[in-house]
């Protein structure tokens, strides 16, 4: 496996850019988060005058052998179908990364399915599915690797294509209980609080899935190492995911995550480069169990609560207008020496 | 003072749109806050097919005779100083109006100045600046009831003009002691927990707003008719904005809510039309003291909640894209049947 050179942002501009933030003509502190968010973006980029540019995002599909097991209310068969809706615009990432000007690519990372060739379609699937990770590792070390390997070096064409900001995404019928024991075995957090309902599981659904996931942790009892938690329980939209969002941040871009499975997958990603957090911007907190925990362990401070529970990446293309106000207010506000405006008495 | 016709919302379509809602290719429920938004803006326009047309921003500009007790941190000038920063288009407001597609008009409705014709500016001042509410009524019936008027006819203007959707906001160094005491007054709540830090005061300074404002709720204890409220201890941006919103509803407009003083002329206006509250969007949750409770007691569900005290509606502008995407959702996302997909087993 390549290490990720992934540096700790600069923070030699943090004070001019809080100065350029403080002599706007507003109360001190008062756009509160977005004067955060611009001084991160500003750092991240290291200018005063930070620009958003062509944002992509990119929505990893694949499939889980654990939905053998019967831990989703939805046939397996729905990967693929909404990998087909994604192509033909119909579903809500579409709408709203057409509506917020995002260039949308699909990635089969691994999905059950033969794909039709697709101009938005990225055809990186490393095998049809992961096997059920309830008796056996969901890959093998060496698909694992390549998972990671393929999304880095997909992350760095669309830097080189002029891109500065890449949402994630994902779909997976199953993925939930995937992230859900990432989260376990890399947090330390009991799983009860790592195991939500998902796409919308009832009462004994969620039981069962409860149930699943017990037997499927005892059975990998004693991982740590974050590649082979990943490979054991992962799959291959999150291990793609991963690998993406390091060969991103290693190009200085702006990461924008979505919600619990996004997030898992930056808990991996994060054990490998530590760096990478600096340069996430966390789109939502979502109504899947564990996320909010989740985002508190990472020390993310979400910029909209709106209880979605989608996944695509809806909530990361949904936050993006705030990153482009907070970068418009610190371009092209006035000072209140320009303006003319008096100052606090 | 002629009375508002407000019609509630007709809910005959309430049904069908929620079936709409449910029959697109997501997990039940999974859009959140954005579906239940989608809902309340197909009925208040009682279609399937919803849209948004060229939406207005009016930010309403007064002073207020209070400053002279030293309530806000800022000299009174300050808020002519704005209007101009408005007018040559470097405030907040400005940037994020030009961002998310709105017109934005000012209305001089009792700056204490005498202001420059421009094309982006409503003169409708109904006086240059209201009277000390810590001694007399800030303004007289008269007055108060020429500001409604005022308003009503401006967003009636407005709809005229094609726009269905009115953002609201505002300029005027002092009015959070107005709000606080309209919320004190309107609401029953506690005059503490109506009182907060405004524009940034310090503890000292907050100490002795919280003073002055006590005095000036003892000098009109007793009152509770709204327009007699409004007069006593309101502004005339305040006045002229509910007056708007009022125009507004009866029009069938969406009404989008920014912050605290917005919200207490809501208050004011809520209670000359109760309906018009089934007509808003609330657009965020400001970090000013008093605005929380408000927004429960307007049993509101904020948008966004990012920690900003800012004013001039830049809360209501920021929050648009989630209209924009609650629509878009509706309007444009496949449903099940269209695209293939299997719905839940």
């Amino acid at each position: 496996m390549p290490t990720f050179r992934i540096e700790p942002i600069s923070q030699a501009l943090a004070p001019a850019l809080q100065h350029r933030i403080d002599s706007k003509t507003k109360p001190l502190g008062s756009l509160g988060r977005l004067e955060r968010l611009a001084k991160q973006i500003g750092c991240i980029q290291n200018t005063l005058s930070p620009a958003l540019r062509a944002p992509v995002m990119l929505v990893f599909a694949g499939d889980h052998g654990i939905t053998r097991e019967g831990v989703s209310p939805f046939p397996q068969a729905v990967t693929a179908q909404m990998v087909l809706n994604f192509l033909a615009g119909g579903a809500a990432i579409n709408v709203f990364a057409r509506q917020n000007g995002f260039g949308l690519k699909v990635v089969d990372a691994g999905v059950n399915a033969d794909l039709p060739a697709h101009p938005d379609l990225v055809p990186a699937g490393i095998d049809k599915g992961t096997r059920n990770f309830l008796h056996e590792p969901a890959m093998s070390p060496e698909q694992c690797q390549a998972a990671v390997q393929r999304g880095a070096a997909l992350a760095q064409e669309i830097a080189a294509s002029g891109s500065n900001v890449i949402g994630f995404g994902e779909m997976g019928i199953g993925n939930t209980s995937s992230a859900a024991l990432l989260m376990h075995f890399l947090s330390g957090a009991p799983l009860a609080e790592c195991i939500g309902r998902g796409t919308g599981l009832d009462d004994a659904g969620l039981q069962h899935k409860r149930s699943v996931l017990t037997q499927a942790a005892a059975h990998h009892a004693g991982i740590s190492d974050p590649l082979e938690v990943l490979a054991a329980v992962g799959g291959f939209e999150i291990a793609m995911m991963a690998g993406a969002m390091l060969g991103a941040a290693e190009k200085g871009m702006i990461l924008l995550i979505d919600g619990f499975i996004v997030s898992a997958a930056l808990l991996v990603a994060s054990r490998l480069a530590p760096s990478i957090l600096e340069y996430c911007v966390f789109s939502h907190r979502s109504r899947e169990t564990g996320h909010a925990r989740l985002l508190d362990y990472l020390q993310a401070e979400p910029l909209l609560d709106l209880e979605l529970r989608l996944g695509e990446g809806t909530g990361a293309v949904l936050a993006y207008p705030l990153l482009a106000a907070s970068v418009a207010f610190l371009n092209e506000m006035a000072s209140f020496e320009s303006a003319g405006v008096s100052n606090r008495q």
